[in-house]
């Protein structure tokens, strides 16, 4: 079941460094871009995120209509549907319907949450700084949500496998905790 | 063997997510900091790294000095080395000999590497943007080499196992790899 994360717990959600899958857009135009160049910010009041977009790509231009976007956290059973997100452009098609993923509606923001996804920032962009062809989108999280039986304050590798980038077609999988 | 990495291919030593050790100063005064608050922001020509530094740590100091910064990374045989260099500061010790790591001289910039990580970045800070507590260093990577037996393009999970960090002790293991 999908719970409420504490916003104080809402980076723990993309610290492993995990690929995501970032929707901008409103209920009647999305669209969603396969991401991992993200990291956090600041930890919390408010949490923030940085996104490293470029700004040809169609999301980007999505979410700077209303500056709001959600990130959402594929696991290893969303790896072909992840995958072929991250090879197409949304400008022409609906990405969601392409890819067999299906769009929900936030608590908070406009853009819609993966409904597949294990987890779920909801964000605003509150600050921007441009690198070259790249702008580093300051994200305050609104809203955080993950399902309990995987997420509990921190991922469960050992039932729940974030997916992290590799090179061309190959992921890693997270798939076992050692502690300290 | 270490081997030299083309710098076109340098961004995927960081692109997993993985944990990083972070060395900043020189051969006589060094100090380094276990990081996962970085993500690439450009591919080549040259490749840019961004790391999100707290103005407060002494290798953010270290680093300001000169410019100049190496980034390592570590993989499961460092985990207890890792952790604990998270978990003080090198304004007052040796930090590299409380962790029991090795400094050894890079080849272009005047920060160590970490002899016993099996990836390393060396790095110069080209521009800085500024993000309430922290500092967003804006990395153009010089030099870059890896062992061969671990990287052929990308990290080999079956031979060597990145770190992940999950929350508190517990950090992710990087086991296996799929292709789509």
């Amino acid at each position: 079941m999908k719970t409420q994360v504490p916003l104080k717990n809402a980076k723990w959600i993309v610290e492993p460094g995990c690929v995501l899958l970032v929707a901008g857009g409103t209920a009647d135009r999305a669209s969603l871009m396969t991401f991992s160049w993200q990291t956090p910010v600041k930890t919390m009041d408010p949490c923030l995120v940085l996104l490293a977009v470029n700004r040809v790509r169609y999301t980007h231009e999505l979410i700077r209509r209303n500056n709001e976007l959600t990130i959402n956290v594929p696991g290893r059973s969303l790896l072909k549907q992840t995958h072929l997100a991250g090879t197409v452009t949304g400008r022409k098609i609906d990405k969601f319907a392409y890819c067999g993923l299906t769009p929900v509606k936030a608590n908070l923001v406009e853009p819609p949450l993966v409904a597949e996804c294990a987890g779920h920032l909801e964000c605003r962009v509150v600050d921007t700084h441009a690198v070259q062809s790249h702008d580093l989108l300051i994200c305050e999280v609104v809203d955080a949500s993950a399902e309990s039986d995987f997420f509990d304050g921190a991922w469960i590798p050992e039932r729940f496998q974030t997916l992290h980038y590799l090179h061309g077609k190959r992921y890693g999988l997270l798939t076992h905790c050692v502690e300290v």
